[in-house]
């Protein structure tokens, strides 16, 4: 297997990349080259095969071309800028996130033209593409109704990949990740940023800010379940798929409230009181046209699966980047 | 009021001209200059103001810009590759009908950013944005589900049109409009053309082929109604529109077997001998995966009008197209 993975010094990247490495195989298929790219130059990973690193912008000419000249058998597009950059920054959004996109697409395309060439091709795709009003709970057949340019350039990529699919230039699978919760690292600006550090600031004994109330609604995976979706659509029979090609993932439906309760089961009161409420109102409206819950049953039926409790989301991070080190209880 | 119509050349784009320069005005703002563009040069009409016109092809580097350098205030977009030739031929059909809207689209909120800009722009969006399953009559929730290249170039553009809007760059409205019918003009190759034809030759006495049977049902407006909605899309208010910017335009649903019955109420039985049955397996498949009636409740309460009977149809094209010449009774 030669493996493409654009996107690939992101956290999911990273993790994705060492994934595929520990896993060794697609379906069978000793994994054998990796062909790694971001807008800044991945970090080198240790495997034993042929790897290459590059810096390099999707939405510049040739370079879509450049990276699939190795014809990769498999291509993950993790690539894209973010829902509040893309908000701020309209021709940027749409430059990496609809003509990156294209341009991947029209490369792949181009190559078959020479000989056949139908990569797997796994595409990340948001949640952002369904906009209010929303029901309580999302079913897979919610239409795509985005109300920010992220969410459109999301909705339109995914229209690309069904038409491209249909006429066989790719083996096209779009995958609309939860909320990735806990994810490593520090805070940001990112209005979700609080969904990650309440949990994970208490557990290395630090203090994190609760922007809104503890009944807030939200849909959730770990990362760890990201890239189990990421390795699952890289290996499925898509032949069932039909034209709708891309899939929203399960997840956790839980509130904030379910959050700090397992906090406290795993690392007890002393954690839990590392939370402060500092009300925000801008950050509560923001949140409020956020879905709340998805049944999935499309994804699940298809053998994705994510975590059932928030105990086992925070126990992941625990092992994952906390070397196993559960904080004392008090 | 300085109008562009894109795609001027076409049946639809000579009959809005005309209207427009009967019509005079827009909201009360006299039509004082239009500037006709096609891929092949429209016909000069014959209006006292300024006119100017136009082959170009907007898919082009800066025809675009060329073609809004006057700063229209009102735009009409109908030019595309129709959905036949976009399947057939994908690179022309997406160089056109996206690479050519984008290249609109952009050409405007730059425009925009030199002085205030924000053109009402009115694109004649398709049926083809849904496709099957399909309930036997389609809401105005129906969600975008295109199964053909056509259809998924005008349901991306559809959801570009509301982004762009949304962010203030023009005030866009996209109208789907039915199947014309009685199209003037000769029978084509297209799947649908004898919707029209089995009622257009038997009114000049002439033979037509009917290749499916009576019960088939569609979606239809005249040419008439068609250019009514684009006038009406020009006038409205769009604020009541929010983030929805595309609409079903109201229609009539009718059999194969209404449209002859109607045939026979005013052109008489001799009219509907010259009707000849050709079952054609493709053709019968093809239509059997299109909409056959839409409740088109939102395009109604904005104030969009079409026939209710295949009668009044009838009656429009003898009027607009035969010079009023009923056909003798027989």
């Amino acid at each position: 297997m030669n493996i493409l993975i654009i996107g690939a010094a992101g956290m999911i990247g990273r993790k994705l990349t060492r994934a595929l490495i520990e896993k060794g195989e697609i379906n069978g298929k000793p994994v054998e080259r990796m062909v790694l790219a971001d807008i800044m130059q991945p970090p080198a990973p240790d495997f034993p095969g042929a790897v290459e690193t590059l810096e390099a912008d999707l939405s510049q000419p040739d370079i879509a071309e450049r990276l699939i000249s190795s014809r990769p058998d498999l291509i993950f597009h993790l690539a894209a800028i973010v829902s509040g950059e893309a908000e701020a920054n309209f021709e940027k959004g749409y430059r990496v996130n609809l003509d990156g996109t294209l341009s991947l697409f029209e490369a792949i395309r181009k190559a078959g033209l020479e000989q056949p060439y139908t990569p797997r091709l796994v595409f990340t795709s948001s949640l952002a593409v369904f906009g209010s009003p929303l029901p309580d709970v999302i079913g897979d057949t919610q239409c795509l109704t985005p109300l920010t340019s992220y969410g459109t350039q999301k909705a339109i990529s995914e229209l690309l990949l069904a038409d491209y699919s249909r006429k066989g230039f790719l083996d096209g699978i779009g995958i609309r990740l939860p909320t990735i919760s806990i994810r490593p690292g520090k805070p940001n600006k990112a209005a979700s940023s609080f969904f990650s550090s309440i949990l994970r600031e208490p557990l290395i004994g630090e203090e994190a800010v609760l922007p809104v109330s503890e009944s807030v609604r939200h849909w959730f995976a770990s990362p760890r379940a990201a890239i189990s979706f990421l390795l699952h659509a890289a290996e499925i029979d898509t032949s069932p798929l039909g034209q709708q090609r891309s899939i929203t993932m399960p997840g956790l439906s839980a509130t904030v409230g379910d959050q700090i309760a397992a906090l406290r089961r795993v690392a007890g009161d002393a954690a839990v009181k590392l939370i402060r409420r500092e009300p925000n109102a801008a950050v509560a409206e923001i949140i409020d046209g956020w879905p709340r819950s998805f049944s999935a049953q499309r994804g699940e039926a298809l053998g994705f699966k994510a975590e059932s409790s928030f105990d086992d989301i925070i126990r992941v991070h625990i092992e994952d980047e906390l070397e196993n080190a559960v904080p004392e209880r008090v």
